[in-house]
């Protein structure tokens, strides 16, 4: 055996542990009973561990130097220096944080998240506050881990790799300055879009069969995926070629569902298209969990809000709602589809709007973490920051403070990743019009799996060999940049508005 | 902390990934999509070798001595002093085997699982025989591990600890000569009972939700079980209080998942009533694959095919299948439940003629173990002895040599205990009826949960604690013993067929 092969295998195992851990997680959301969730939590905890001890391990240090020397003067782009590379980064990283801490971050929000859901129903945010203390408590003993310019660089760098909140803030704030004037413009046509279509009553089980159908007329490849119910929708990846799809069923607005399927469908198109090779080793992830969002929101918004795809799906929901659809023609269903005005909750937000809420977030986490703001006064200043960003009242803490499982589940740094995603999935969408010509005319003829093969050969299958910034460079050309995010919005929204 | 408490972190761990790996068993019959089945097998192969290593390792001696020490002189029915008994046992049998071994064996079954379902619905043996002597081959390697006076011993042992080949096979041999005469008895009375209630049009989804409400009526904890659908049914515990019972449904004939059903909820039943103290430690799992049989075997047979049991579930069955169960009355249920004749399918034999099903896999087992048959000659060999000892004719390998998935999981040394559960059953239901009165009566009045209250006081709550003899000595007074089991046989059927 070389050292790669060495280093290989220990990757696997690496690899297996983090990939049960995604299936208990996944179980523990869909599937576990009620009450399996005591023992579920010292499960995750242990397999947490385990993972992290070898990958903390003297020994893969031992074999990183080794294959370190076989790889010596290899193109940098191969999958051994890849996976010199990327699997070192991560040991570094590692090897800062200790075992223990990392198995105590994992059975506090186990618990945390129970918790959270229990004081989401009651919209108590009293009975969440201790266990959102504790996470919060162990978030900072995890940064003394690391050097940092900022306390929330480290919390970043889990989820963006590179990035720094230095970087970051001004990106964000372009955005939400560029955003502004198209939020007013459209505040003042309040009434220009009608989205009744969406409301009403939608059985849970006719919205299951239609989700279904959607997520079969996605190019995901065959017999890889399954989709089920859960309170806060995400995907995971059990292996490339099996692929967790969750949602959940708003029984008066058919809205969640879709678009949520179609978005969490992104993220699994992702998983699906890496390279085979790189199953069982650091790589076989996304660039980043911003790159991560940039497919989720495009298949979501970009595709899944577009006039091409609605126009496919509509004759799908008029047979499973005739009564809603029956009536409703191409041009209806997607105004529809995208109608703009300031929400209360994040996940069923608008394009435009979504970053202002993403906006909020980051500007609480960052008080948070530059210690200017107490936990216990987390609802007051969201709800005044969604009055002044949004300009509206946050009625409870059900649909205020308590509506994100993020902070429940320990994901501080995790938000900004979602308007990163927007703006690298607009940088992507001008470069597939740049290449491959118009995107609606080719989705309108139904080759959804061209542009899928076009994001597969740029993004997917490169996994995590590539640091962000330099994935963007290769894919799109340049550097972040929100400038085309922000022109396709002020196109699109400008139409549908009528907007100067 | 004490060397106990070290013992206990350690065994935590160990249980975790064998609790982990169950839950990956579980999804990948349940709910995996099929293009996950290849990285699936590493995944199961990376967490055995990884729970083998620890369970096998340097530090669980040295923690086994350290507690050895410190609980001298306990109790020996003591949590601690068990803990210590039955960890060190099981760390002896480990370090006998080598973690690849196990590996391989793991990974190899689970590809072949796959294979046998293909060849088990194409009626392929041939496609299947390849796998199958790829892991007998690999369980010679692992009786090679042990000193025995019998090949089979060591592969008995896994399933039911302390039982020599020796001791077992007076055991069947007395049930099968016991067994004889009353078979005959019923085979001349062959159209005495009419079952036909039980056959016809039964449409999957009625049958699930039939399913899940017999599971709900029965005495298991509160929110700690989920029902699902497989190929080949189990039950498996992800925790004392996190239960997975699963079945499958025949379109035509309700009786398979209807009592497949009662049998692995018996099995969860078993789990449920283990001392929460237990969880994770190797004491949480039944006293022996036996015992855990007996269990699922009186639930579905002493109980669920009882005159009282199916008395309360009738009208259930009326409310699912009006047309079926419609004109039928509790004696016509109860008779139709139980109507005894040779059949070709294990899992659909009555009470009487299954054990000839087991003595049959159980010669077979034995001649291979003891060189006595090519594996290329398995269906020849199968067929001879289904004609000779059940007297019909096979007439293909799906419905012969195909039909049971436990060759393929490389459970050799597993179908014996079937047997030696009805065997146990029947002593443990003499014990209730001289301790409680008349099961039956308790039934009738509703009373399941007093039946259960007495196994778990007796059997349950001690988990893996007692040596299976030991526990037989103090659930029953006395040793393994036929008796009870054939006199309960001779009473209800001599009543059903009328026989002298």
């Amino acid at each position: 055996m070389t050292a790669i092969d060495d280093l290989l295998a220990l990757c696997g195992e690496i690899s297996d542990l983090g990939r049960s851990r995604a299936l208990l997680f996944w179980d523990e959301r869909t599937q576990m009973p009620a009450a399996g969730a005591a023992a579920r939590s010292e499960q995750l905890a242990t397999l947490t561990r385990l993972r992290h001890r070898r990958l903390a391990s003297d020994e893969l240090g031992r074999l990183l130097d080794a294959a370190r020397a076989e790889t010596a003067g290899a193109d940098p782009d191969s999958f051994e220096a890849s996976l010199v590379r990327v699997t070192a980064r991560e040991w570094e990283k590692a090897r800062r944080v200790p075992a223990e801490l990392r198995a105590e971050i994992a059975r506090t929000t186990s618990v945390a998240e129970h918790a959270w859901q229990d004081a989401k129903e009651a919209s108590d945010f009293a009975a969440f506050l201790p266990h959102l203390e504790r996470i919060v408590e162990l978030e900072r003993r995890y940064l003394e881990c690391f050097e940092f310019d900022h306390p929330y660089d480290p919390l970043l760098d889990d989820y963006e790799p590179g990035m720094t909140t230095a970087e970051l803030r001004p990106v964000l704030e372009r955005l939400r300055d560029g955003l502004r004037p198209l939020v007013a413009a459209i505040g003042e046509r309040e009434d220009a879009v009608d989205d009744s279509c969406l409301h009403g009553d939608f059985p849970p089980a006719a919205q299951r069969r239609l989700a279904g159908r959607i997520v079969a007329g996605l190019p995901l490849s065959e017999n890889s995926w399954r989709l089920d119910e859960t309170v806060h929708p995400f995907a995971t990846g059990i292996a490339i070629e099996d692929l967790r799809i969750t949602t959940r069923f708003d029984p008066g607005y058919v809205g969640a569902a879709l678009w949520a399927v179609i978005h969490e469908a992104g993220h699994a198109m992702y998983q699906n298209g890496i390279d085979p090779r790189l199953e069982r080793t650091p790589l076989c992830r996304s660039a980043s969990l911003g790159f991560d969002e940039s497919q989720s929101r495009m298949w979501e918004n970009w595709i899944g809000r577009g006039r091409p795809y609605l126009a496919r799906i509509r004759p799908l929901l008029a047979e499973h709602f005739p009564e809603r659809f029956g009536g409703v023609d191409d041009e209806g269903l997607y105004r529809a589809a995208n109608r703009a005005q300031p929400s209360l909750i994040r996940m069923e937000a608008d394009e435009v709007t979504y970053n202002l809420h993403i906006a909020l977030r980051f500007e609480l986490e960052l008080r948070i973490f530059e210690d200017r703001l107490e936990l216990r006064d987390l609802p007051e200043a969201w709800n005044a920051l969604t009055r002044s960003d949004l300009g509206i009242d946050v009625p409870d803490d059900r649909r205020g403070v308590l509506q994100d499982v993020h902070w429940a589940g320990g994901a501080f740094g995790y938000f900004p990743t979602y308007s990163l995603g927007n703006v690298i999935a607009g940088q992507l969408w001008a470069a597939i019009a740049a290449e491959l010509g118009d995107p609606d005319e080719l989705i309108a003829a139904g080759e959804l799996a061209a542009i899928r093969d076009w994001l597969r050969d740029r993004v997917y299958r490169h996994g995590g060999k590539l640091m962000p910034a330099e994935l963007v460079e290769r894919a799109c050309g340049g550097r972040l940049d929100t400038e085309p995010l922000l022109a396709q919005l002020r196109a699109k929204f400008g139409e549908i508005y009528d907007l100067e």
